[in-house]
């Protein structure tokens, strides 16, 4: 047997001894289990208690709404200074925050596709493929195989509804509705259909899509290269046909859509709490980001300041007046976040940046890129007032809403779950979380590991020291939050702890390898389709008669040459 | 008549025709006090009334203590987010700041010698040439001429005491003895004599303070270079001769001093509260800098942290309990607050940088440099719970106290005052502020200009598009706190705006001249100055026969190089 073989055959051997449940976490987590284990028990029981309490008192279990819009830094909610300093208020997402639980080390993925991948799946996306960020027309996504928190709910008996920007591929095993939800209603790519129009076109040089206001170009000889039936919009219910919502090309159905998009959330609140299920919402605006043509009415006077003011911000006011009117904001849950850091690089003019403390944002792996604003809410369970200083990776949300939802064991041990239960650091408070590690991925490759305060890049920085194998690579976070002065010979009792940790990660993918994107034709099962929208799954007529199948790249597009170090992947 | 002299007498005529107060001001206040005035008549007449009323209650005007430390950004009190994403705790003074105000925008000057100059005279330190940072021996200081807010309540019968470090020059004229203070105990220097010890000679390489434990220097000729007889601490009386306390050159005297201020401020107050006088209190603890040999009690392991949590909180704690025993909390106001930005460069290791929100530090002249941590705290004066929005330098302290102590009459007429009464800020509360913008010198140079949310650098930036002239040196604080995009097309608008600031604040100057700072033998006045003191203000024997007096260059020292971009300066 060789070396590897046994090495990895050895770590299978102590963690079947371990009597973990069904769950398969990270290797990492079940080394600080071994040594909490039994406190760990106790809390647990006390837990089971209390949400049995609730359950009786309200007939079912929780009701859990995931609230998340676009890259905003740690303190960009629930932090009146920072705010001042900003130019803004939030005061319902400030009073959210100060009824319940603030969190300053939050941590998410990167950019958007992977960060909302990895709160519907519990998974670093790079487990399942869908870590790049695409744009129309990608013909990729999340596969069927994996088992989203819709999905885990449902099993429970829970109603689910998306609706927001999902961005997280366009093939149709993606589609919300064939991922476990009830109902659907969500923007295919980004907010980067507001500037995709007749409008932006007029006032953006360059864009290239609108032919029929530009000058006519006699040196244009491809007609395909820019695609133009691409969907902006789908709606549809579980496993029906979805249709296509709006135009994808006027400005005016991007500002519209997240009002849509309010009105059904609203009223799936409403008939769930009526009829008395309990309910899943992933509720994720566009609002905030690229939201042109609005009331200048934060003293920032840039798109993120007035996309809080007039809009986010009041629509969280309205949703907790919501709850309390129904009588169920004590058996809700909500958590409010942001999806990955602010994008520092190459904003839109007047996007309003966005910095925290922290160095980089958006497709960064420092702090600046992980680390988001987020808050979780829930009268009467969480303790109000509350800092938590704790890790939790947005991974957790799903390990602990179905830890929430009596629906744990819906949750397939046949993979590697990198969520953990953070039940215990929501009802108990600052110090319980359940990680002290998190791990930083740019797309397919591990960049960072951050144990503690501590944080080691696993690529960046000198190259020289890189090279060297010394490798100054660590940083302290409290000390060092924008990881500008790494620390060597302060840090060398670290290099082989956080060596082993990056090897025991390696190795458990071995043993629990990473699932593939699904890669085939884009916009399948849409009722409605557009004959140029069905066009981009055929040849085009004048395309027929190649020396090869037109269509045969869309199964060379995974792995396209990546590059872990461009900040502008991330988007 | 030349075309300049005439501008300035016409300047001089507008001024003269405003009804202004016997203060001279800096030319932009008249531009807003013009525009403002009746709003703030009104204002002033129920400020009167409100002060008159407390002075009746307490038969004493209030006691102003003014606690300022080293080196902190914005975020570092008063914010329990920030400070978890730091790794410690401030709970008293962050308790101060949440039952009085605490400030986004207190600006301060870019280092230590220039801010503790500002507030002691109320102006930016170029117009009294005390804007470099000295060490051992710099035969300068600020010249008697100057009139200190010490001076200015002293007249209106106030006591006042100097406790800490000062780092204001080492000439007999700036004592605080001999500049208004009744009494003072202070460091004349930085907290560098930490590391100046034999203790340190061990610990760093290269110090060479310590010939005694060095190997002999066979290549040694001058053993003048590195003066020995430097002084750390004095106290005394005002207009007294004063006296050399502990040594300058023991770590364990070093970690005395603070203790010893705090007693004798204590005492001061208690003294002053029986005797029912008024008093002032500049406290200027060396605490959180530099501090070595801890005990590591804040999570973040770091000099800062620990400075802050083992004594400048638990002291701010103990004297607000004094003031409440003493039953003159409601008659006192203390403003709490750094002296400028974090130091982020080259910083002690272990020093825990103090990175807030803001690019940059110490030394520098964006937002990082000047704006720092600040709190005032007034019980039933100051209403609690507030966050000011608004700008406020820390020359405004000058003006602010001496109208609170019934002592405007006495600021000098013949010179500009930068200090605008911010009285109705602190009483009426935030939006209430009198100034709306700020001038940011980098030593004798002016740096920047800030308007509202603008800030136009002066100098830095893109060479190119400097000496074009078209200078996209325009920054939008709000939404680039780290002022790292220049907008060129979108202020356009503000560039002569910005110039004529620039040129009213010039023109001014003219009128009313630098002052300039006092150049002289250090340490005189001193009743029990060592031999080696002594010596440092004569010729050693060894040079006695030289073909100059080896003392003439003190008198040259003025006007040495001096490179406003370097960013040690400001140390």
């Amino acid at each position: 047997m060789d070396k590897k073989l046994s090495f990895l055959l050895s770590l299978f051997l102590i963690f079947s001894n371990l009597s973990f449940s069904q769950i398969v976490q990270d290797a990492e987590y079940y080394i600080i289990e071994a040594q909490n284990k039994q406190v760990w028990e106790v809390e647990d029981q006390e837990i089971d208690s209390k949400l049995a309490e609730l359950r009786d008192k309200y007939g079912t279990p929780p009701n859990i709404i995931h609230f998340m819009w676009d890259d905003q830094p740690v303190m960009a909610i629930g932090d009146p200074l920072y705010q001042k300093m900003r130019g803004y208020e939030t005061p319902n997402l400030n009073k959210l925050s100060e009824e319940g639980m603030l969190f300053a080390r939050m941590y998410a993925e990167n950019g958007c596709t992977p960060s909302r991948c990895a709160a519907l799946t519990g998974q670093h996306p790079v487990r399942n493929g869908v870590y790049e960020i695409g744009f129309p027309v990608e013909y990729r996504g999340l596969a069927a195989e994996n088992v989203t928190i819709a999905e885990v709910l449902s099993q429970a008996g829970y109603s689910t509804a998306f609706y927001g920007k999902l961005h997280m591929g366009d093939v149709e095993q993606t589609y919300p509705t064939n991922q476990g939800f009830d109902e659907a209603f969500w923007a295919v790519y980004n907010q980067v259909f507001s500037l995709w129009t007749a409008q932006g076109e007029q006032a953006n040089a360059g864009i290239g899509l609108y032919e029929e206001i530009l000058a006519d170009d006699p040196y244009q000889l491809d007609n395909t290269f820019v695609q133009k039936g691409y969907v902006g919009y789908l709606e549809g219910k579980k496993a029906e046909l979805v249709k296509e919502w709006g135009s994808s090309r006027t400005l005016e159905d991007y500002d519209k859509f997240d009002f849509e998009a309010k009105k059904r959330a609203f009223n799936f609140i409403r008939k769930n709490a009526e009829g008395k299920n309990p309910f899943f919402l992933a509720w994720w605006p566009q609002w905030i980001s690229f939201v042109p043509n609005q009331p200048k009415t934060s003293l920032q006077r840039g798109l993120v300041g007035d996309g809080y003011q007039n809009n986010l911000d009041p629509t969280v006011g309205e949703l907790i007046s919501l709850l309390h009117e129904l009588g169920i904001a004590e058996n809700t849950l909500i958590v409010a976040m942001a999806d990955n850091g602010p994008m520092v690089h190459d904003p839109p003019p007047g996007l309003g940046m966005g910095s925290g403390l922290f160095r980089g944002g958006k497709g960064d792996i420092t702090e600046g890129g992980v680390r988001v604003c987020a808050a979780a809410w829930w009268p009467g369970m969480i303790e109000g007032g509350q800092i938590a200083g704790d890790i939790i990776h947005i991974t957790d949300l799903y390990t602990t809403f179905a830890r929430l939802g009596g629906a744990t064991q819906y949750i397939p041990s046949n993979r590697i779950t990198d969520g953990i239960d953070q039940t215990s650091l929501l009802l108990n408070g600052d110090t319980y979380s359940r990680r002290d590690y998190v791990f930083i991925y740019s797309g397919p490759t591990l960049a960072a590991t951050v144990k503690k305060q501590y944080k080691k890049h696993w690529f960046g920085g000198d190259p020289l020291a890189a090279a060297s194998g010394i490798g100054a690579q660590y940083y302290d976070l409290y000390n060092d939050p924008q990881e500008i002065s790494p620390i060597l010979v302060g840090s060398l009792h670290m290099k082989e702890p956080f060596n082993r940790m990056r090897a025991r990660h390696d190795a458990w993918i071995d043993v629990y390898p990473h699932i593939e994107e699904a890669i085939g034709p884009a916009y399948t099962g849409i009722s409605n389709a557009r004959p140029e929208t069905l066009e981009l799954s055929k040849p085009p007529e004048a395309l027929k008669n190649l020396p090869f199948d037109v269509l045969d790249y869309i199964n060379h597009l995974e792995g396209l040459p990546y590059d872990p170090t461009d900040p502008d992947f991330g988007q």
